[in-house]
C-alpha cells in the first residue's frame, strides 16, 4: 500500500463511534433504590432511557451510513482526513448532549443543543460523502449508490435537525417528534440486502 | 467486497463489548482507607465485586457465543445489522445495572432490573442468530451446528432471565443463585475444540 | 509472520488514541439548565468547549502523523515498542489537561500543565520516528518522505509547546494564540494527496 | 477459517487492554487551582501521577507480553478463552487498584489490594500461557521461545507481587520499590529484535 492506509482510519473511525455509543451509558445514574418502588424507579429513568434509545438509534444510524459508504472508497486525500475528524468530533459530543436531553428534555435548551450539534455532523457527513463523490474517491460502478447519500434529497437529515430548532422554541417535546419521524423517513437503512451482497465472500 | 463489509460489523461489535466489559471497573468506588481496616474494605467492596465479576462473565460469555456464530456468517442484510444493534443496546445498558446490582443487590427492584436487562438482550440475541440461519447468511456447513444457538432449547437462556424476576418480588438473593446456576448448565463454551479447529491456520 | 506483529502494535494504538479522543467529552458538565437562558448555558460552556475543540484537534493531528508514519514502517524492534508506549503515555493524559485547561485556561497553572503534557508527546513522537529513520524500520523508498518528521524543522512541534510555558507566565491567553499557529504553520496535513494514492487499492 | 476465529479474540484483547489503560487517566483529579500555586498543583498530583506511569507500565508491559505470545499462537480451545477473559477481568481491575493506590499509596490497605490484584492478573497469564504450550496451540518452532514465559522462572512476576503483600504491612513504601524492581528485572522486553525480525514484510 502506498502512502497511507484506508483501513486504519476506518478503523479509528469505528473505535470512535463504539466508544461514543457505549459512553452513554454512563449518563444513567443508579436510582436511589431504597427510597422508591419499581414503579417509581422506572418512573424517574424513563427520560434518561428514552435519551439513551434515541442516541443509540441516531449514533447507530450514522455508523451505518459511513459503513456503507467506505466500503466503496477506494481513495482518500487530506481533505477526507480532515472532514472525517471534524465530523467525528460533533458525533463525540452526543454522549454530552444526550445527557442534557436526559436531564432537562423538557427545556428548549436542552433540546436546541441537541438538534444543533446532530445537524452539525449530519451536515459534515453530507460534505465529507459530497467530497468523495466529486473527487471520485468511491469505485466507479459504486457513484451513483454513493451519491444518493450526497445529492439535494440527502440534506433531509441536517435539515431535520435545524429546522427542530425553531420548533423547540415553541414546544420542546414537538422537537422530538419531529426526530422520531425522521428515524421513520430517512433512506439509510432501506435497500439493503442488494442481489450481489448475498453471496459475499467471507471476511478473509 | 460488494456492498458493505462484513468484517467492519464484528469489529464495531467487537469494540462495544470490549468497551462495555471495561467500563464496569468504573463502578467501583475507591474505599475511603484510613477509615476502616483491610478486611473492612473489603468487605464494603464485596457486593460490588460480586456484581463487577457476574457481568464481567456475562458479557464475556455472550461476546463468546456471537465470536462463534459470527465465524460462520457470510453474508447480511439490513435487518441483521438493525438486531445487532439493538442486542448491543442492552450490552451496553449492562455496566448500568451492575452499578445498581451492586449498590442494591438485596433489594427486588435492583434484581428485576438486572434480570430484565439481562433478558432482553438474551432475546435479541435469540432473535439475531435465528435471522441468520434461517435467511441463510450462514455458511451450510455450518447451518447445524449454529442452529443449536437458536432452536428451542436455547430459548432456557433468556427463560432463565426472564424467570427470576418474579422470584426476585420472593428473594433477591434467589434470583442471583438462579443466574449463577445458568452460568453452568448454559451450552455456550461446551465443544469448543472441535478437530477441524486444532490445526487452524494462523490469522493472516 | 515471524516473531511479533506490526498490525497489532498499529491497533492497540489507534484503540488508544480513539478512546482518548472519545473521552474528551467527560469534561463537558451538563448545564444547570433551567438557572439560565440559552445563552447563558453556551456561554458558561464556551472554555470547555474551546478546550474540547482544541484536543480534538491535537490529538486527530498527532494520530495522522502516526498514521503516515507507519504506513511506511516495515519492522520494529523493542526500543520502538519502548518509545511508543512512552508516547501514548501522554497522549492519553490529554483528556486530563483539556479538562484543567477547561477549568482554568485563563491561569498559569493550567496552560503550563497543558503544554508541558503536549511538548513531551511531541518530543516523544520525535524521538519514536528518529529512531525509525536511522535504524533503518522504514520502507527504503519512504525513507525520504518519513525523515521529514524527525528533521530538526520537525522539532518546532515540541518547540512551540515548550516555548508557550514562559509565555503562560506573562498571558496565558498569549500561549493559546501560540498553539493556534502551530497548529496552521504545521505541515502534519500538507501534500496528502501525491499522485501514487489516487488510484489505491481497496482495503483487503 | 473453520470454527472460530484467532483473530477476534486478539482484536477483543486489544481493545481491552487499551481501554483499559486509558482510563487510568480518569483517576486523575483536576485539582483547584486558584488556591495554589503550580508547584502546589504538582505536588498535589504527584501520588497520582506516580500510579498512573506505574500502571501505565505494567498494562503496557503484560499488553507486549500477551502480544509476543499470540504472534506464535495457531488455534486454540474453549480453555484458553476462558482463561483469557479470567486474566483479562483482572488487568480491567487495575485502573481501580491505581485509583486507590494514588489516593492511600501510603497505607498498607491501599498497597496489598493493588499487589493482589496484580498478582492475580500475572498468574492466569503464566496459566494461560502454560495452557498454550503444553497443549501445543504455539506454531513449533516457536514452542522454545514461548515457553520461556511460562517455565518456572516466569513464575518470578506473580512471585514478587505476592511477596511484596507482607512486605506491604511492615512498609508500603517498601513494596513499591519491589515493583519498580521487578520493571527492571523482569526479562518481558528483552531480545525483541531477533534477526528473523528485521526484514518483517509489512502488515497487509
Amino acid at each position: 500500500v502506498e502512502g497511507t492506509d484506508l483501513s486504519r482510519i476506518v478503523a479509528f473511525t469505528d473505535g470512535v463511534f463504539a466508544i461514543a455509543i457505549t459512553l452513554l451509558v454512563l449518563n444513567l445514574d443508579a436510582p436511589d433504590l431504597p427510597d422508591a418502588d419499581l414503579w417509581g424507579v422506572i418512573g424517574d429513568l424513563s427520560p434518561d432511557l428514552f435519551a439513551y434509545f434515541l442516541s443509540f438509534a441516531v449514533i447507530g444510524r450514522y455508523w451505518i451510513v459511513h459503513h456503507r459508504v467506505f466500503a466503496e472508497v477506494q481513495s482518500f486525500d487530506g481533505r477526507l482526513l480532515a472532514l472525517n475528524l471534524f465530523y467525528l468530533a460533533f458525533i463525540v459530543l452526543v454522549p454530552f448532549t444526550t445527557e442534557v436531553l436526559g436531564n432537562h428534555g423538557d427545556t428548549t435548551e436542552g433540546v436546541v443543543l441537541y438538534a444543533f450539534v446532530l445537524g452539525v455532523a449530519a451536515s459534515f457527513n453530507w460534505l465529507m460523502i459530497r467530497h468523495i463523490v466529486v473527487r471520485g474517491h468511491v469505485r466507479d460502478e459504486a457513484r451513483l449508490a454513493t451519491s444518493r447519500f450526497s445529492d439535494r434529497s440527502a440534506l433531509a437529515l441536517p435539515a431535520v435537525f435545524f429546522l427542530s430548532i425553531p420548533v423547540a422554541f415553541v414546544s420542546p417535546r414537538g422537537a422530538a417528534v419531529l426526530w422520531a419521524a425522521l428515524l421513520v423517513i430517512h433512506p439509510g437503512l432501506r435497500r439493503h440486502q442488494r442481489p450481489d451482497e448475498r453471496r459475499q465472500p467471507s471476511r478473509s
